[in-house]
């Protein structure tokens, strides 16, 4: 399992032309790391009196956030899966009429089945991006530049996935699906620019204010 | 240390309210993993008969990424390391003027001190943003989704450590020293933005084209 290497060791392996992990597994990666610091300021926030008012909200953050973490750690291991199935049927033979007609089908399955994993990463990091917006307004400021680190880097996630999904789209021959996809995840990174350009604004205004 | 953490636990010891790592842990591993993905991409390229007229160039884009790798991991460990330089300087006495006088001291030396490796994490995610800006341009199209998401994470990199050079500035009394570090970082943020722009621009050409 790719979340049981340690840092150095997964960094290189992401780093060699090994097929997996790639863009999909580091996206996933930095939606953990955004997701992670939320969970922080959280955690660094309840117990605190000034910050009473909010405590039950934060306490209902965190759990959201702990499940987020272990869907987003999850992920980086699905998106080598799904990978390696695309990987499979790329080198399917396609010699006669039939041998084409099956490659194309198991590639397009299989395509299909991989852009479910970055849409996965996008919207289980836009949920987090959405807790990290509010937790600018309510976290402890002294741990304020965690919230917009954790932001900038859950946009960053949600973006990547994007392009994950792109590619996958490019190989597909279904118009419906690739439209409606299309859509779908445009959408998903409007939204995630907007809450963390808004995130982002409080914090610095926190910050230099 | 922290780079022989395992991805799981090191997102774990992230979340809680642990000191270390924080934003700036973060924000290091960050620029590795988006500067990884530029390695990888180089990886993909070289020896590719398609890619020929580049591959002396991408020899040494993916020299310069292997010394950034090793630099940006390391800086994981450093920023814990003057975190807490910071955090033990909080807790000096300051009963008396003497106290006080020694205390305001220590802080404004580990303040700066602090400042310094945020500064290097945006100076080498940088680095490495212009080295994916172009292999956006030369790196093999099989792997373009790898160079956005790389230059998408690079950017919230830097911009990350921006961040966690602001929160240190706001604790120094060195009027010069602030004006000087706050000028220099805000630079290296636009050029980033720019960088990685236009990075994301090329590969929506070559992804959607």
């Amino acid at each position: 399992m790719l979340v049981e290497k340690n840092i150095r060791e997964f960094i290189e392996v992401l780093a060699s032309k090994e097929p997996v992990p790639g863009g999909g597994g580091a996206a996933a990666l930095a939606g953990a790391i955004g997701n992670a610091l939320g969970s922080m300021v959280g955690n660094l926030t309840v117990g605190k009196e000034k910050y009473k008012d909010v405590e039950q909200e934060i306490i209902k953050i965190l759990e959201e956030e702990k499940k987020l973490q272990e869907e987003l750690l999850s992920l980086i291991d699905e998106d080598a899966q799904v990978f390696s199935e695309v990987a499979k049927a790329y080198k399917l033979p396609k010699n006669t009429d039939e041998e084409k007609r099956k490659k194309e089908e198991a590639l397009n399955n299989a395509l299909k089945n991989a852009c479910q994993v970055p849409i996965k990463i996008m919207e289980k990091s836009l949920e987090a991006l959405k807790l990290q917006r509010r937790l600018a307004e309510i976290g402890s400021k002294l741990a304020i530049s965690d919230v917009g680190v954790g932001a900038l880097i859950l946009k960053a996630a949600v973006l990547s996935g994007y392009l994950n999904v792109i590619i996958n789209l490019n190989g597909i021959k279904d118009e419906e699906f690739v439209k409606k996809t299309n859509e779908y995840t445009e959408k998903m990174c409007r939204e995630a620019e907007k809450l963390a350009d808004e995130a982002y604004k409080i914090v610095m205004e926190k910050l230099k204010g």
